[in-house]
């Protein structure tokens, strides 16, 4: 039996080390491959000649970034000011879209989570929800009132400041951009240019763990008092220590005060499949031409 | 010719120092009064004496807060956990409603001005916007995709935490909830507690403007990261200090940098009418009963 007799979508979440592709209809009907990324056009190749082996009718990219999402700009589909060596300005939708011959629909790579978190996971039925992910770097995306929010570009919510205890933490941050915003201070390259150790290698009771939940409190208080969201859906690879949400959990109260009832804070309810399933349903709105 | 001959809203905008209160029916169209906000009683019977005066068919309130903004709630129109004596849990929006037997909308004071710009003012024909408030508190009310940010409670924008040098500003912050939040960095409070000196005493050349730019352009980077908007728009007694677009206008660059692009900021277009006039179109959906 050919994989090409069932009508599938294919689904690229494009990261910074990794490209996950898939094929399917949803989380019952989903295979993948993952892909290293190097430059682009090997990485794109690679993508492409997997998802080739599939009668796809449409695809979906959910993207590390920045990316361009106006569809009116000469530069949509590109990701443009990432400082990953030749990914810059990178016209990502254009080279799938043109290669497979079929309609590609594009976000960041943690849109497309949220999207995917609001349809088939931990997102269902709550119409105020952020995913944010916590991993190479830190982003958000967010639900507002049942529907994606968009903003004039997207959100980069991995950049916000947050307070720096220089005395507990002299650790300058990692971010290229903003030093100590809250991805150069909490985002996976940040515990380990602070402990010199991989963070994976970091025992659950060093002190990395309270200083990090410590800090991703600090971003998620923020977001709780920007966005309102009844709940907070944490992924991303630093936060498979579980441990983490269980601090997380008891440090909000602590920042927010009575003032402002803190959202629930737990796992995506698709783990690491979010962003792949995101771009799933990206490819179904692509075929639509409309957003969420 | 009498005032009940023609059909109005009423308006009030009911502040922690003041309620404005106002009839009419838009910019071109209001006639409104100060009262000053004393005990929860004296004040409501006071804006339900003037408002009586006319035949409005239904008022909208945008209130300080925290308030209760879940119509499902039995505390639904309630002030909730303000430090203010006597308002805490105040049926503000029942009181009003059973005094003058007509329909009440309701909202938070900068959730009312942001509908009234996004009508009438700066915000007209802009997506995705922002509402702040710099005064006696910091709020802020959010526009997305063209509709009000209302979240699962309702934004607290002025309590999120920023950067504190304490170096160069010793200050503990001016919150009796979260002491060095943005509102307890840079409200007025904050800058009289700071200075012991009236904000408005303070000469443009002070110190006190360059430090209170400083915060607030952490602030609206936070917002532009986690919101994307278009145009923020400040408004509030200590933005009648000018200069400081231009200071904040400067900063924000600074503290984006190039990965993130800086919104639009200036005054809001209805000036300090904002919050009443807001309030009046609180009233036209209170009567429809419909969410913007």
């Amino acid at each position: 039996m050919s994989n090409t007799l069932r009508t599938v979508y294919g689904a690229i979440e494009a990261g910074g080390a990794k490209f996950v592709c898939g094929v399917g209809t949803g989380p019952e009907d989903l295979q993948s491959v993952r892909i290293p990324t190097t430059s682009p056009d090997e990485t794109v190749a690679a993508a492409v000649a997997w998802l080739r082996q599939y009668e796809v009718r449409a695809v979906g990219i959910g993207s590390f970034g920045p990316v361009d999402l106006d569809h009116e700009s000469a530069t949509y589909g590109h990701i443009t000011r990432t400082p990953k060596t030749g990914w810059r300005n990178f016209d990502l939708a254009g080279a799938v879209g043109r290669a497979l011959g079929v309609r590609v629909g594009f976000n960041t790579d943690v849109n497309a989570a949220a999207i995917a978190e609001s349809r088939w996971g931990a997102g269902r039925g709550v119409a105020d929800f952020l995913y944010v992910t916590v991993g190479s770097g830190i982003g958000g995306g967010a639900f507002v009132s049942g529907r994606l929010l968009h903003g004039a570009a997207h959100p980069e919510m991995g950049h916000i400041r947050i307070p720096h205890d220089w005395v507990r933490d002299p650790y300058a941050g990692a971010c290229p951009f903003h030093g100590d915003c809250l991805e150069g201070l909490a985002s996976g390259p940040a515990i380990e240019g602070r402990w010199h150790c991989r963070a994976a290698d970091l025992p659950d009771d060093h002190p990395a763990w309270a200083l990090e939940a410590h800090y991703l409190a600090h971003g998620l208080a923020n977001f709780a008092c920007t966005l309102s969201p009844a709940r907070i859906l944490l992924g991303g690879g630093v936060m498979r220590r579980q441990h983490l949400y269980h601090t997380i959990r008891r440090n909000l109260p602590d920042i927010l005060k009575e003032y402002v009832a803190a959202p629930d804070v737990g796992p995506p309810g698709l783990g690491d499949r979010a962003g792949v399933l995101g771009a799933l349903a990206l490819a179904e709105q692509g075929l639509s031409e409309n957003a969420p």
